[in-house]
């Protein structure tokens, strides 16, 4: 019995973690902090538990989050969100993304998505039955508009653009936006999924989000989730934000595929998104990355840009020949700090002696860390 | 844009719960309890919020959890299950079912769902790109093994068998796994999907497990959850048991459709698997069905059996000639009580005048809509 994945191995992100344990390395693969909650998000989930918030919430979400999500999205972006009809809570902006290519994605259809790319994309694409296009980014992972021109056909039915970008740490730029504005005038079929999970990390420049950008906000599908910026990877709760008609379309297929949403992670972040001030969040972590790269400018790894998510891109040539997977595997087991190599987010594993190093951590395991890689 | 799904409306669940909302009306539509969890699952989940228990678990649930699953299934029916590779924690059942059917379902690839059926079966199919092929229950809603048999096709790559069986609350025999084994062992091909949500809810006679099934299980997918059994159906944890053949296959859709499940519920689950006695269950939902068939039996309305689930059938021919969507709706309007009108669990919507009523409720709920059902 064959799934629609044959070539799917065991997440590279299990994996490493795995072999972190193993060796007791200081793990800074997988994306997730190692830092307490806030106090105040402890406080109020607590304060709940006894509060009848374990039955079902509704399918489309927790009716006060979704105000509150629409409330922040109009505050950041100046967009206004119908919450009735343009917004659904999902298990995590992974099932978001999945939920929006299993709807729209047909067989033989095309879907654009960029390389390297967060994993989650292309296998959603297979299930779904359509083919991923893959279009290189620029050296600097920057995007390659020729390319993704190029790459369109008449059965390109949707392009996938996580921004801020995991895992590169690159951000659009304004201009970035207005060259995928000009191309896509000229494919009205042509549907958007922004997964925009890292919005309030961004370091040099602000996000720039497809909420503000009423060219393509009539057929763009927004991912976004609650797990990065508000520092719990395990509750699983993130959101869809999309015009009418094609919410429309994503909720009958949510509703089947999961129905609702963990109701006491809705209750404890729609309280806590009364206080919480999602500017902190950018700070906290530019002064991570700041801090890491600090740390590791003179050791013989070489940073690459980093404006946004908290992943810190280094190009290891000047220290070994290794593919990045085996030399990912000896900083564990020789050195102690467990990364994510880059090859596995391309298609064809393409090596470029680059690692992903995920600095939501504690200044303490940076440091650690630091002084680890600064003696190899 | 058109989604794989075009004919699909708004769930009857969040129909008949909003109508009900709205009219004040007792609810006994969609399945879920309106008493209090237990207060040592309150407890346990109170006390450990500040156990650093916010970040993603891994990709295939908690190792602890998986533990205490297999621990269960080994006590209850005695199979012996590997936590590593037969086991995958879900966010609930819904989900389970719908990674089963799209992991396994290719495009034109036959699946038998019976009619009628829970309502996410045929969806989840016609996303696979499958074709849902619906096999009638007998009016006793048994199933029937000659239409089974005849509906058969080299094309059958999957049967769905929900036992105990919503929305009609009956159970599996002996007899009738026997004649199934009898049958498949002439299709190799064909996979088994149970759906055992309520496994932990029949009366008469005990439930019978496809986990106890030795001729079936290297070809059947096990979806169970915890959301019915405790009492929270919010929380949107349950799983998958598969050979590892098939588990290897799923883990590999499940790891790109959510990855992981909100970690703080699997953690709580975890610790009050080690106090909870599933046997209770059983005896406290039979007591509230037998409450509930003697508060009506004299009324007009005409008790079906009842061997399981919390869903007690009725059959309304001495009061109205209303179909039964009508009928249901007439009932919370003009009545104050909600249900579940059975047509909507048929692929052609088929009217017998029976409705469903949800017994997981309070002694006072049900007391109050039995008034309410007597009086019509
Ligand atoms: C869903 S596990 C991976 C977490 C993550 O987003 C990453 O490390 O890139
Ligand atoms: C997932 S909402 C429906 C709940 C349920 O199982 C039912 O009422 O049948």
């Amino acid at each position: 019995f064959m799934s629609k994945l044959p070539n799917i191995t065991t997440s590279i992100f299990s994996v490493m973690s795995q072999l972190a344990n193993q060796h007791g390395a200081i793990n800074l693969s997988q994306g997730f902090p190692n830092f307490p909650e806030d106090e105040r998000l402890l406080q109020i989930s607590e304060r709940i538990i006894r509060d009848n918030i374990h039955q079902y919430t509704p399918m489309a979400g927790l009716p006060s989050l979704l105000k509150k999500i629409a409330n922040q999205t109009l505050k950041q972006y100046g967009r206004e969100v119908n919450t009735a009809t343009e917004m659904l809570i999902t298990a995590g902006a992974t099932q978001g993304v999945f939920t929006a290519i299993n709807t729209f994605v047909n067989q033989g259809d095309e879907a654009l998505i960029l390389d390297p790319s967060y994993d989650s994309y292309e296998p959603s694409v297979l299930v779904a039955g359509g083919k991923p296009v893959r279009v290189s980014l620029n050296d600097d992972y920057t995007p390659n508009f020729n390319r993704i021109e190029s790459a369109i056909s008449v059965k390109t039915k949707m392009i996938v653009i996580n921004n801020p970008h995991n895992p590169t740490g690159r951000i659009w730029t304004e201009q970035d936006f207005e060259t995928l504005e000009t191309i896509l005038e000229k494919h009205p079929q042509i549907l958007i999924l922004g997964d925009e999970v890292y919005e309030y990390i961004t370091f040099s420049q602000p996000h720039i989000s497809f909420n503000m950008r009423p060219k393509l906000v009539e057929r763009t599908i927004i991912a976004s989730s609650f797990g990065k910026s508000l520092h719990v990877t395990g509750w699983k709760v993130g959101y869809l934000i999309a015009p009418e008609h094609l919410m429309f379309e994503m909720k009958k297929v949510h509703q089947f595929l999961v129905f609702s949403v963990n109701s006491f992670s809705q209750h404890a972040i729609s309280e806590y998104l009364d206080v919480v001030d999602f500017s902190e969040v950018s700070k906290m972590y530019q002064r991570k990355r700041d801090l890491f790269q600090n740390l590791i400018e003179n050791s013989r790894f070489k940073l690459m840009p980093c404006d946004g998510t908290y992943f810190q891109v280094v190009n290891y040539n000047q220290i070994s020949n290794k593919n990045d997977v085996d030399f990912a595997k000896e900083l564990i087991v020789n050195h102690g700090v467990a990364s994510i190599p880059i090859s596995v987010f391309y298609n064809d594993n393409t090596d470029r002696h680059m690692l992903r190093f995920c600095f939501a951590k504690t200044d303490e395991t940076l440091i650690a860390a630091a002084n680890k890689l600064n003696q190899i």
